[in-house]
């Protein structure tokens, strides 16, 4: 080889490093979004149900971890992978490669948080074995398959599918999750009679706008990560996802700030602190989809047609009777099929608005409802099982004590007063 | 071409896509200051005005963001620039360069930083529609336009005005914003009454320890991300910029805990967590400017003079009986002006103890009053537009209620005790 | 010199600016761990002196940062390093290169962690100045020579001494102090009388939560950075370091959380967020040490381990009545121990799993007993010391009332109720 071969080798071996340096990066903020989920659900529950949310969340995430390094990382991007189902790298066999390590870590650690997202729907009533249950089967069947097709060059990606960090592959089929989850344990005990509604007010708004503002920040490389890398070009899309991440995070949540505003304009409470956060999450669910490939004024409209959303789906749910406690359906499942949807509308090659996108429209509308229908059924067989075993839902007793002193003999921060 | 032409240019842009990835890491943890700034801040205010403030903050962040996408990056940062202001990149366009937008990402996540410090001054008593006003007049024209005299090649630039990340850019210009805010807005009610001086103590010692520390993390890119890359040689600038935020920080922060330590000697109460989380943000504000290029010895004693200068700003401003909630005028303001003329005195190439510096000092001095001029004027103009359309200052009622209960109908953690 | 000597000049030129980057960036998480120690061992402790130990915990950050710019990093990492002591970038000095401030950045953000370990055995009864002076001995006489002889290129390490992040080097001899410190203290007051037992269950437990998931996040750049860079294959390393960093924190926490459930299968309250925290910790405290040459199989065992050795130690101490007020003995010494040592027997190079150790078995028995013998040494004679000057313990009255009510004249968000 010449001496300038040998350099250009080099050279890509230095890309290699650099791109493997960037996922390690992305790996460890879409780790940090577990702290987002925690207190984000945590702030919107019971005060007493506080603790044992962050505990679901905390052992979804070492599940998942575990869960991925036996089976998923293998069914979702074996290297050799199938259109259906991916047959290598599993229990972290043909691993050396370091490319292969960090893509471990960062697809990982998006896996814990599209676990994390089912959690919302168990939230105040399940039992810790159930949803062990349940995150083990999410994490090891439902999520990877849906990460192989639409992510890892399976048969979805080939047809032409593009969910670019996953607002379909990932937030809608995990909402689907916590909308079937929510929906087999019934609503909390009193949860749509009036007069207990203040009952159910999140308990911390405070909490929730920690985790909101962080898991912003952290989603910009959730998105961002999606590119895999920085160099042979993927910087274009890299810079483009952060950008749209910032601007539809911000016109979803003035979107909504403005709708509450307007909504309870005869009374004296028209600011939420909660709502604004929400529709933060829901301009960036949708966004999620289409963020590497449309320009800014359309990252602007999808984040105003998530926070629109939201709030739809939020007073549907309601009506419905159907219990939100982290508002996971509204956010994750509503503006998630919006965002894959949005894909064919904005995406500045394949869009309808750039006067394309027949064939991107059929292929965006089959790859969400194929997404949706795959989660629903396994949620519903795996809910099911857990059911007959005896490990669905908690006693009534316990529910109505709280989950905190029912299970862990303590309240999260109450001891506060008793120290005194 | 030749072969090693070919090579030679796809180092360059290895290293543009190298500058990109940098960026947008620091972009992100600059977002991430919007979690400090909320902590800090809430903790700093009563209790029952905590989440008014981080409303405040959410929705100036939303704000700061669409208004640079339409117009303030473009003023600020516009390629074609002119001395005074851009003229390009406006409403996104143009900016298919994916540098642009990295860049895009990162001055308009500082841009954010900036117009939360003022939120300081509104803190506890303004309306959030004059606080939206304010936000908005602040991130399209104040400055955007202190951003392109004195970083995006304007007027001040090239009279060689050198102010690395800001200190008279961004801190001074922003905490002058929030003196302006407080005296108009007239102080909180009570807050000079003796009597009362308990229930203005910062409600939550424990939130602004961890805005602090995690704002120092922030810093070390808000600071570091200045370099706006790492190759080409920018990487000896942003390791120096880090190192010396990291000394000038401790060193801000030990000298305010044994000002207070010996100022309270004769009392019971020698210790404060939130003077020592001043302190060390005191240390950050006055090196912010000189960073690049100042010797660590010289951020050590940069820090020392923060330090002392937040502690005399924070009693010449409660002799005024000047309500100054959140410390944000004796942090931003005061320690930002010092660290702007402080370049003069430490620059190595430029500074007063080096020998050099007649020049340097006068332009240092011109620029950062420049900065507080223009901010003032346009501030007050501003304020007097609100104030005569009436959304300046809530009522003393909802004041005395708590800007929390009366406009949002509940406490940030208080619904704890209704649950039980 | 040929036009491709120019080139590969500074394509190793940008290597060198990618290792900075990827350093500081690793820098900053570290320096973000100390959030984490403060709302770790805040949420530990009586909710009357969280206030205390975060005082504690920032003054050490600063004090480490001082130290180290001083003479810490002069006597770990000096250039021209002797075997047992650095004899150069003493303040600062010849540091001009770039490369030196980002290692700067990076280690001294390890050593501010380190120091934070040894907090722990102060907790809820040391006096400020005292703790002050442990400090300064720890950052410039302990850890630095503990540094210099097992990563500075100092005689443990040229025996063959591995111990890549630190488990020995760093939690081991940290560990350490923090046992010294409490046994020289004496325990908490009533610690042991069965009556007060609740006392001293943590006041909250939702902090631990964000302590520990902020923490596992940040070790991920404390193992991946001990790479000191990614470039020259230095990514196989960092990759893989994360990759187990994961896997170890998970099988850690479960490992824990499976314990406690079948210890206390047959009470009510057989869940505990706090300890499946602790399990989490102790997996990535064992994995710190092989975390960069081991298989992603063998992390998951060290994370098992971990958490079994952190159970084990845990009941020792209590049965020994050795006061851990946040665990850090269980956790950090415990565990640093096993870590330390188990590079002989998971290494895929060297350990006796694959069929080698003897020699690397001995090396690192004998390295992980210097390390707890020389801190243990120093430790006692500064404790002594600092007892003798009359600084050692607060008087029972100011612990009975609590530090913060004591030190500071209010406790942490106490002032919520007084305030309504």
């Amino acid at each position: 080889m010449t001496d300038l071969g040998i350099a250009i080798e080099r050279m890509e071996q230095l890309k290699e490093s650099i791109d493997i340096g960037y996922l390690c990066i992305c790996a460890a903020f879409v780790l940090l979004m577990q702290v987002g989920f925690a207190f984000l659900e945590g702030g919107c529950l019971r005060y007493k149900d506080m603790q044992s949310i962050m505990l679901k969340i905390f052992m979804n995430t070492c599940v998942t971890i575990i869960i991925w390094w036996l089976v998923g990382y293998g069914i979702a991007f074996g290297s050799d992978s199938k259109e259906f189902v991916g047959s290598s790298v599993y229990v972290g066999f043909d691993m050396k490669n370091s490319k292969h390590l960090a893509e471990f870590a960062f697809q990982t650690a998006v896996a814990s948080a599209a676990t994390s997202i089912v959690s919302g729907g168990a939230a105040g009533r399940m039992t810790y074995i159930g949803y062990f249950i349940l995150s083990v089967v999410f994490s090891s069947v439902i999520y990877p398959f849906c990460a192989h097709w639409g992510f890892g060059n399976g048969w979805l990606m080939k047809l032409g599918y593009h969910d670019y960090a996953g607002s379909g592959t990932i937030h809608a089929s995990a909402g689907m999750g916590a909308l079937m989850t929510t929906m087999l344990l019934k609503p909390r005990n009193q949860r749509f009679n009036p007069k207990y509604a203040e009952h159910f007010e999140p308990n911390n708004p405070i909490y929730i706008t920690l985790a909101c503002l962080s898991l912003w920040v952290c989603w910009c490389f959730f998105n961002g990560g999606s590119s895999l890398g920085i160099a042979n070009g993927a910087s274009v899309f890299m810079s483009r996802a952060i950008m749209n991440t910032f601007i539809a995070g911000a016109s979803g949540a003035l979107t909504v700030f403005f709708i509450y505003y307007l909504m309870n304009i005869d009374q004296g409470n028209r600011y939420s602190l909660v709502m604004i956060c929400n529709g933060n999450l829901a301009g960036l669910v949708a966004i999620t989809g289409p963020c590497d490939n449309v320009d800014a004024w359309a990252a602007f409209v999808i984040g105003i047609l998530g926070g629109m959303m939201m709030v739809f789906a939020n007073r549907v749910l309601f009506n419905l009777q159907i219990d939100d406690p982290v508002d996971a359906i509204s956010i994750h499942f509503a503006c998630g099929m919006l965002g894959a949807n949005l894909v064919s509308w904005f995406d500045m090659d394949t869009g309808i608005v750039y006067g394309k996108g027949g064939y991107q429209f059929a292929v965006q509308m089959l790859g969400s409802f194929i997404y949706i229908g795959w989660s629903a059924i396994i949620h519903l067989i795996t809910l099911l099982f857990i059911e007959k075993i005896g490990f669905l839902r908690v006693t009534l007793e316990d529910e109505y004590e709280g989950l905190d002193p029912a299970t862990m003999g303590c309240c999260a921060y109450e001891m506060v007063e008793q120290q005194q």
